[in-house]
């Protein structure tokens, strides 16, 4: 005989979700009484809800299983809101739990009293449930793992009111068989054969799980079999990058680089994501970004099996099998081919000598935690040589996910370091997630590249009127009154902190915090993007999320401007 | 011919509310834009709209008055959800002006897109509106701000798509006219009268608008008059205090405490505010928290004008008018009667010389953000004869109020200073509000209780279990590893930061802060809620959130233990 939360951990941790991302209230009490029962349940606690709700996106980001959260009420859930909403574009398994008022407190609307469920399907549409009664808890709870794990994976949210929390006589119960996912239709497969086998400039637009694992490089396989080019999605959830992985061009974030990017294609085949669109709307702007005259092909959808579905196509096409290890075939960057000018020299340090410097540096495996917005556009072409690593993106675009992402990848892969680049401005909505490294211990280090402004915001800006932003605009972008001090801000959340001013000065921070285990910052102060009323934001623009190829970037020069 | 966005402004700033809380992004650019062209509207920039949201509820609890804030989509107003579910429980009046993709972009589904109204009504559940057209821009602005300001005042949320705002030809229109509140209907004052007259034990509940200004001032009258007893609601949005002011018991925290301040009373009087109810619920413990026997009368509703209904009754009752300045009248705290102790001599701090301090040194006209919670239990017994001073306390129980609800204060009250007493758990959730204060400059002293621990979780914990709990469950409710550097933390976002150990030491240390303008954080290191496993929350328990008097104080020993 238990009670409803001891036989709700027995149940999560007897079907795998063993690591729950905490912030717990009154609510929850029995959750966390139970915890000393449960000893598989690893509960990671955090300060902010939306620490915890990031972490779990990160962690199933990693893993492909989803991690739990436990949330307070309404408002609990509201602070963990915005990255459920950029969990729910990486598709990744997650579960909720919610701890509400027990179900005859709930008509005296007290204080915190809220509707929980409504706000939940925001990010949580297809699966949200509030427990109704102790004995039947824990058939929810595999029923709501069961909708996180999918296919296709997404959030469930379950609901678990105080009192059938603490009420007694609930059993565990084992989890639900997870429902196989089928490969793509063969009469898709052939279609999208028949074109490969054409001859027309055709490309793969990679998303979701066709970014890294075994689709990724069956993916590659296909483009050296067929000559088509590889894009991927603008903000992937996961992307596998470095030496002896296919080469893989990101969509830009600018509508305007994109038509650039996908003049002249005739096919664009979607691999588990969908047509590009623009991040936002502007004046007199396309919206859908595949050019006229483009056809598009759907290889499989979210509820498919992203590595058969592709495994399928490149048997069709005939793809070589494995390739011979340090041969890489074309498509693929060979280990020689690093970028130029990986040792920047000394200087002051500027966005792209950090980005530089960090791929020069990268470790093997490393996982990249990668929301340095504007300050970060160089890192992708200088770090396409690198060792092999994941780099996690902005997936919902939602900033401040970067630094809880790193918690939950750190989580998943204790043995593999992990990397956070992190625009100062993003790292404002979550920076409790500093704590929760230092509480964990976890391999992290956290390159903060503040040049004190909203960088993005200063190109919207310019975008959006031809005049000159007044001071009073401008103002609302400036994060330089007064001056971030991260080095403080880390210290104060229990993390070993430095700065940097010189390039020197950061590689030797950046060698020593990735030598010692444990979390690290370093705040690595880069010239602000606009001088008073002066924006020099364009150069930016034109390498904005991802560095576009010199001679595209001069094509593309004229058109960004507004 | 202006855009909607310099429109929008110019009718905002017509119908007075002439300050807008802050965290813009793209969709939001040209309001930002048209700030040059406005410069009657303050545009108080935030670095996480928790702050946004609590800042604009501070202001309005202030000056009676709606602010704005600018929110960034769908994932900006879920960062700002937990303060505007405080707002909504404090029954303010509130703008939030939300951007939203531009309309013809909505279908595409881009990363940033959600359903923004549906999580607004949340928070917002009278007044929600998308904008559809840049010539009724300011119309619906106008319909807003006349929902906003009420009766009863409330949250209003327009949706305000790019386009909407971008677009030409809108112009500024002149506010409507406010709806006048009617006092309470007389037959329910003839009734009210009669219970007040019959020498039943009776009292009046405050809450809402009644425990500030005239009103306050008239139920104290009443009281004078009739004997009957003063009570405030658990948590009040804003609860005048001190010398010469009526003296006012508020609702205590725990049901079992609140059984005992009820006990015996024939008769309960609503005003502006609801009857009693736990703040939540427990295993076999009461929710409603009115005595049986105890006849519950609402003498006005948040629709009527609180402080005529209460004039009508001090005028039913024949209560005497204004009281002689220096002769204050039973039912007021005299000036001499000082609380013993505010001299606490020196010694290790503890919550409690805390409180007796800063009530000690408490200005004149002082605004008390308080959210220090546990730690604050006997803020109010050592204030109580303290000079006139505000006390705006977690209306709707969501932690992370504290800080940005300062802002707020201070932003309304320029000339007024702004202690905010806060727990070192709450602070966590909306740190980023110092730096407002910085930048903001505003003369706000921050009093951070830092006891290493959620105070209130471990009450609870103990409250939910006979046995005494596990380390992995305490775990949980520790904040001391590492320990969160509050000096630190208040550097890093450009606030003087020191750190006091003894009373002498955070004496001198808040003198100095008060004397001198501007932004102060003081962190006030005390002893933890709980050492190893062994809690010693009770004495807290006992007086947790509101000061008992030492009597009844025993009489609920007994009952409050699990």
């Amino acid at each position: 005989m238990a009670t409803g939360a001891q036989a709700l951990l027995q149940t999560l941790v007897g079907a795998g979700v063993t690591t729950c991302f905490t912030n717990p209230g009154t609510s929850e009490m029995h959750f966390v009484a139970a915890l000393d029962q449960v000893p598989e349940m690893h509960a990671v606690l955090t300060l902010f809800e939306g620490v915890a709700t990031g972490a779990a996106d990160g962690y199933a980001r990693m893993t492909g299983r989803p991690a739990a959260t436990l949330l307070h009420l309404g408002p609990g859930l509201g602070n963990g809101l915005a990255n459920l909403h950029n969990a729910r574009r990486a598709q990744v398994p997650l579960l909720n739990i919610i701890g509400d008022h027990a179900t005859y407190h709930v008509p005296f609307d007290a204080q915190l009293q809220s509707d929980i469920e409504t706000v939940a399907r925001n990010v949580s549409p297809h699966w949200v449930r509030t427990a109704t009664s102790t004995l039947t808890l824990t058939r929810d709870a595999t029923d709501a793992i069961a909708a996180a794990c999918g296919p296709p994976p997404r959030i469930a949210t379950l609901i678990v009111p105080a009192d059938v929390s603490w009420g007694e006589g609930a059993e565990p119960v084992q989890p639900l068989p997870l429902a196989p996912a089928p490969p793509a239709d063969g009469n898709v497969i052939g279609e999208i054969r028949g074109v490969l086998g054409a001859g027309h400039r055709t490309a793969l637009l990679l998303g979701g799980a066709a970014l890294h694992g075994t689709a990724l490089r069956t993916a590659g396989r296909i483009a050296v079999a067929t000559g088509a080019k590889l894009f991927a999605e603008v903000f992937p959830a996961r992307i596998e990058r470095g030496t002896g992985l296919p080469q893989v061009e990101r969509i830009a974030y600018f509508a305007e680089m994109v038509a650039a990017q996908l003049a002249g294609f005739q096919h664009l085949v979607l691999v588990d994501t969908s047509a590009p669109v623009s991040f936002f709307g502007y004046p007199g702007k396309k919206s859908y970004l595949v050019p006229d005259g483009c056809r598009v092909h759907q290889l499989c959808h979210d509820t498919d099996d992203v590595a058969a579905s592709l495994a399928a196509l490149a048997d069709a096409v005939g793809a070589p099998r494995q390739t011979t290890p340090g041969h890489p075939p074309s498509g693929q960057v060979p280990a020689s081919q690093q970028p130029a000018g990986v040792r920047p020299g000394n200087g002051p340090l500027t966005a792209d000598s950090v980005c530089r410097t960090v791929a020069a540096l990268l470790p093997h495996g490393a996982i990249v935690s990668d929301e340095a917005l504007t300050s970060g556009s160089t890192f992708a072409a200088a770090s396409a040589g690198a060792p092999p690593h994941d780099v996690l993106t902005l997936a919902g675009g939602a900033i401040g996910q970067g630094l809880p992402v790193a918690v939950g990848a750190a989580i998943a892969c204790p043995d593999r370091p992990v990397i956070a680049l992190e625009a100062d401005g993003s790292a404002m909505y979550t920076i409790q997630a500093l704590w929760t490294m230092a509480h964990e211990n976890l391999d992290i280090t956290v390159v903060i590249l503040n040049n004190r402004s909203y960088g993005i915001l200063n190109v919207e800006l310019q975008r959006v009127q031809a005049s000159a932003a007044g001071p009073r605009a401008t103002a609302q972008l400036d994060l330089g009154n007064p001056n971030l001090d991260f080095v403080s801000l880390g210290t104060g959340l229990g993390v070993p902190s430095v700065r940097s001013t010189t390039t020197f000065e950061f590689a030797a921070q950046l060698a020593n915090a990735l030598a010692e285990p444990g979390p690290h910052l370093i705040e690595a102060v880069i010239p602000q993007v606009f001088t008073g009323r002066k924006l020099r934001a364009l150069p930016y623009a034109l390498r904005a999320m991802e560095s576009l190829p010199a001679p595209l970037a001069k094509a593309v020069k004229r058109r960004i401007a507004p």
